[in-house]
C-alpha cells in the first residue's frame, strides 16, 4: 500500500522496561469511574447536547452510579457556564458525587473556571497542558522547559485560587498528548506539578495520562503507565488515572493492561463516545469486569433504557456488534451456535450451579435487561433446527420431536433463502402451522369414535373430493385403528415411526400438540402435527396431517 | 450490579509462564491475512449475502490484495455450494489465490466438501471442532478423549480423500472455542492432528486457534497463543494463524498481541464483520501497521469505495467511530483541536520531510482516499476560529488576520448554538460574506477617486439614507484619505487597527479581498471585508463595511 513510508511510531518507550503487570491476570477490583460524556463525549457530537439534554445526561450518570463526572469547560462558552451553574444553583448534585471541570493552564480561564465553580461542595478542577513533541513542535513552537512552565503556573494559580475561595477542592493535571510524549519529560512535568499542589491523604492529587490519540500497542501503553506509576512523586497520595481513545481500536486494552499497570482510576464514556473513534467505552469496562466475576460498582442492569436516553440527547447510534450493547451481539444466526446454545440453556436448567457457562453467549441478556427472544436466536437461511426448536419452545410451547425439528429446520431455511430476508419468531410460528399442523387435504377427518374390546375398533369420518364417507377399521390402539382404516380405504403404505404429544398453555385454553412421523414405502417420513382440545383428537389430526403431507394420496 | 456471582473466567492460563512477547514493541512485517468475510461475515448477517453479492464481495477481496479467502461451509447448504462451484467453474480464483472452504469433522460433511471443491487449483481444507471445556460438558457430553477422537478421524479422513482426489490440498485445523480449551488439552489435540498430516516445508499445515468468544484480557490471549507456538509439533513447519472475536472489545489487541508472541497468519473481516461483536476487523490491524510505516500488503487506499460496497451487499453500516473507516474518524469539532490540526498542517507545508506528524490526527485521510473538506474541520458550536479559518481558507481561499478569525470565530458559533446543528462550509462561508463582506449600510460608497500630491486626496460618493453626496478628504494614503473624509463628514471617532489584503482565485475571475479592522473609541474593534476586482476598490469597500458595522453610525 502507497505511502507507508510517510510514517513513523510517534510514541516513546519508557527509560526502563516496565512489565510487572504482565503477570497479573485480570482486574480484581473496579477503579475509580469517572465519566467525560459531557465535556469529551459532548464535544464529539455532530449536534452538542442541549442544557435540558445535559442535565437528563448527568442525572442518569448519577443513577447508574457514578461518584465523579466531568461536566465540560464552563470557561470555554456560555453554554457550558450555564450548565455548571445550572446543576450547582438547581442543587442538582448529590452529597456523594463530584463534578469536575476542565481547564486549560491560563490565568483567564482559570479564574471563570473557579467562577463557574462557586457555590460546589465537591469539584475536581482539572488544568491540562499539551506536552507531546508534536505540539511543542508544530502547534505551540515552544522548548520543554516553556511547556513545563505553563503546567507549573497553572498549578500554582490553582492553589491560589483554592486558598483565595477558601475552597479545598481537588486537582487534576493532565500532560494531554501524553501518548506522544517522552515519558520521562511527562514524568518531570507531572512531579513539577504535584510538587506545588503538594498532596495528602485527605487531599489527594489526580494525574491523569491521556491516550489523547493512541499510538502504540496496548502493551506499550501499559509499560509506559507502569513506569510513570512508579516514579511519580509522593505515589500513595496520588490517585493514577488513564483517559484512553480508540485510534487503534485498543482504548479498551489500554484501560486494562493500564490498571494491572497501576492505574486507579478510568475516564471515559458510555458507549464509548469521544472525538473520532471515541474515548474507551465504560460499559465494555464494567461488563469485562462483570463477566469476571467481579462488582464493576456502576449499575447496568437496564442497558435498553440507557441506550434509549442515549441514542435520543447524543444523536449517536449505538454500533450493532458493540460490545454488550449493540443489537446483534447477543444475535446466534448459524445453526450450530444456536444448537448449542439451546443445549446449554438446557444444561443449565438441569444442573444449573447459577453460573453462567452457555456457550456462544458471554453474559445472560438478561442480567443486562435484554430478553432471548428476538435478541438470541434469530433465524436466517444459515440457521438450524437448533434455533427454530428453541424458537418454537421457549416462545410458543411446542416441544417438537428432534427429527421433526430437523425436518422443519430446512423447511424455515428454504423459506427465510427465497424470500432473502429474516424471518420473526411468529413467521416462524406460521410456516410450522401452515406446513404441519392441522393439514386436512387431500383427506378431511371430520369425526372419529372408539370402541375398547378385543384391541381398539374405530368409525371415522372422512371428507375428501367434497364427498363425506365413513370407514372402519381395528388395531392395537387408538392410532393403529386409524391408521389401519385410512391405509385400507385409501390405498396407502406407511407406518407411524413417531408418536409424541404434549399439552399446550396458550391464552386461557389448554390445549394439546401432537406430533405423529410416517414412513412410506420409499423410507421417506414425512411430520404432522394436530393441535386440538383433546389429546386423541390431537394425536388423529397429526396422524392425518403426516398421512396428507406424504403426497401419496389421491 | 447484581448477579455478578453468577460468572467466573471461564479461561485458562498456559501450564507455564509465557511472556517473551511483552518485549517486542511493535509489528514489524504483515502476517498472512485470511479473510473470513464470506463465511463468519455471513453467518452474521440479518439477511447473508445472495450469490452475486458473494461474487462482488469476493472480486473486491481479491482485487485489495488478499491471497487467502475462506469462501464458506460448501456442505451446509445449497447456496454455500453453488458459490463455490461457481467461483471454480467460472474460473473466478486468479491463480495466487487460494479459496479456503470450513468443514466439520465429520465424514458425510467431509466427503461433500471434497466434491465442493473438485477442480480448484489451491484450496485449504478447513476442519474443525469444538475442544472447550463447556462444549465437552453442554453440548457434545463427550470425555476429552472422545473429543480428540473426532479432530484426529477427521484429519485421517482429509489425508484419505486428498489420495483419493489426488490432489495436495493444504489443511487447517481449528480447536474451536480454543479460548474456553484448557491450553494444554488443546495443545494435545494439535498436535494429534499435526501428527496424522505431516507437514513438509511444502505444504505447511495451518494450526488456527480461535478466540471464538473472546474470554480473556488481551495480554492472557497472548501467552496462551506463545505457549502453543513454542509447544507444537514440527512448528517450522506449521503455520500459526489466529481467529479472535471482540466480545470483550479487544479483538484487534488480541491479533496484535499474538502476532507478538508468535502468530503468522491472521483470519478476520473487513470492518470488523462477524458472528456478535464481530471478527478482529483487518482493516484496523493494517492502518495500525501503516501508521507505523510497516506495508501492511492489503491496499486501503481507496476505503470510501470499499466501504460503499460492502455496506450495500451485507446491509450493514460502517460505525461512525469505527477506526479510520468511519464517518466520524477524522473529524474535529472542538476548537483547540482544530487549531492544533490547522498549526499542524501549516508545519507541514513548511519544514515537511514528507512524514506525517500532524497533532490529532493519526493518519493523512487522503491516504485512505478521504478529503479533509468536510471529513476532518467540521463546525459546530464546539468550534473555534482555527477550525472555521483553516475551512475558509482551504476551501475558499480566505485568510484571515487572527483577529479577524477569532471574531468570526464567535460569530459563527453562536449561529451554530442557536440553531442547534453542525454548520456546512458553504454555510460558514454565507455567514462570513453576510456578516462582514462589502457591508453597504447605513453608508454604501458608491464612487471614490484619488489624487496624488502633497499626500492623498479623495473625492467619494455615498448613498445614505436615499440620499446621494460628495464628500472629499486628504490623508497619508488612500484607506486614511477615505477614513478622514467619514470621520469628518459623518460624525464618528475610529482608527484603522489592522488592514490586510490579497488576491483571490474564484471561479475565473481573479479578485481582491482586503481585511480592515477598525478600533472605535470604547476601545473595541470591529471587522469588516471588501471583495471586488479592483484592489484599491476592495479596500476601501473593507473599511466601509468596518466602519457599518460598529453601530456609530446613525
Amino acid at each position: 500500500m502507497k505511502n507507508y513510508q510517510n510514517y513513523k511510531r510517534g510514541y516513546y518507550m519508557p527509560p526502563v522496561q516496565c512489565t510487572d503487570w504482565v503477570n497479573k491476570e485480570y482486574i480484581d477490583k473496579a477503579p475509580i469511574w469517572c465519566s467525560v460524556d459531557l465535556r469529551d463525549g459532548n464535544q464529539a457530537l455532530i449536534v452538542p447536547m442541549s442544557l435540558d439534554e445535559k442535565l437528563e445526561f448527568f442525572k442518569e450518570l448519577v443513577r447508574i452510579g457514578f461518584k465523579e463526572i466531568e461536566i465540560g469547560f464552563p470557561a470555554a462558552s456560555e453554554t457550558e457556564y450555564e450548565f455548571c451553574r445550572t446543576l450547582i444553583e438547581q442543587d442538582l448534585i448529590p452529597d456523594d458525587v463530584t463534578i469536575q471541570v476542565l481547564t486549560q493552564a491560563r490565568p483567564h480561564i482559570i479564574e471563570k473556571t473557579f467562577k463557574a465553580i462557586e457555590g460546589a461542595k465537591n469539584v475536581i478542577v482539572h488544568l491540562y497542558n499539551s506536552t507531546s513533541f508534536a505540539q511543542r513542535q508544530q502547534v505551540f513552537r515552544k522548548s520543554k522547559e516553556e511547556i513545563l512552565k505553563i503546567a507549573v503556573d497553572g498549578a500554582e494559580l490553582l492553589n491560589k485560587m483554592a486558598d483565595e475561595y477558601g475552597v479545598p477542592y481537588r486537582f487534576e493535571y493532565s500532560p494531554e498528548s501524553f501518548t506522544g510524549t517522552e515519558v520521562d519529560y511527562a514524568l518531570e512535568v507531572c512531579n513539577a506539578v504535584i510538587d506545588v499542589w503538594k498532596p495528602t491523604p485527605d487531599r489527594k492529587v489526580i494525574i491523569n495520562l491521556p491516550a489523547t490519540v493512541e499510538m502504540s500497542l496496548p502493551h506499550v501503553y501499559a509499560s509506559q503507565i507502569e513506569y510513570m506509576s512508579k516514579n511519580l512523586h509522593d505515589r500513595e497520595n496520588i490517585i493514577l488515572s488513564l483517559h484512553p481513545h480508540n485510534d487503534r481500536g485498543c482504548g479498551v486494552a489500554d484501560a486494562e493492561l493500564g490498571i494491572l499497570a497501576g492505574a486507579d482510576r478510568i475516564e471515559g464514556t458510555l458507549f464509548g463516545n469521544g472525538e473520532r473513534t471515541g474515548n474507551v467505552d465504560v460499559i465494555t469496562l464494567c461488563m469485562n469486569m462483570f463477566t469476571h466475576g467481579v462488582d464493576p460498582e456502576i449499575d447496568l442492569s437496564d442497558i435498553p433504557s440507557l441506550t434509549e436516553m442515549y441514542e435520543r440527547v447524543t444523536g449517536m447510534k449505538v454500533y450493532e456488534r458493540s460490545p454488550y450493547t449493540g443489537k446483534l451481539v447477543f444475535a446466534a444466526f448459524s445453526g450450530s451456535h444456536q444448537d448449542a446454545i439451546a443445549k446449554g440453556m438446557k444444561f443449565r436448567k438441569e444442573q444449573g450451579d447459577g453460573m453462567w457457562t452457555c456457550p456462544y453467549l458471554p453474559l445472560n441478556p438478561e442480567d443486562i435487561g435484554r430478553k432471548y427472544d428476538g435478541d438470541v436466536i434469530r433465524i436466517n437461511s444459515q440457521s438450524g433446527k437448533g434455533g427454530i426448536g428453541f424458537i418454537l419452545q421457549t416462545k410458543y410451547g411446542f416441544d417438537l420431536p428432534a427429527k421433526f425439528r430437523e425436518d422443519l429446520g430446512y423447511t424455515v431455511k428454504d423459506v427465510s433463502d427465497k424470500e432473502h430476508k429474516e424471518l420473526s419468531p411468529k413467521e416462524v410460528l406460521d410456516i410450522f402451522q401452515n406446513t404441519y399442523v392441522n393439514i386436512d387435504g387431500p383427506i378431511k377427518m371430520l369425526e372419529n369414535h372408539f370402541v375398547q374390546g378385543d384391541g381398539i375398533s374405530t368409525e371415522i369420518t372422512i371428507l375428501k373430493n367434497g364427498v363425506k364417507k365413513v370407514y372402519h377399521g381395528k388395531g392395537n390402539g387408538r392410532l393403529d385403528a386409524v391408521s389401519n382404516a385410512i391405509k385400507k380405504h385409501f390405498n396407502i403404505q406407511f407406518k407411524v415411526v413417531c408418536y409424541e404429544e404434549h399439552s399446550l398453555q396458550t391464552g386461557s385454553n389448554s390445549q394439546a400438540v401432537a406430533y405423529v412421523g410416517v414412513e412410506t414405502v420409499d423410507g421417506k417420513v414425512t411430520w404432522g402435527a394436530g393441535i386440538k382440545n383433546d389429546i386423541i383428537d390431537a394425536s388423529v389430526h397429526a396422524l392425518v396431517s403426516a398421512v396428507n403431507r406424504t403426497g401419496d394420496l389421491n
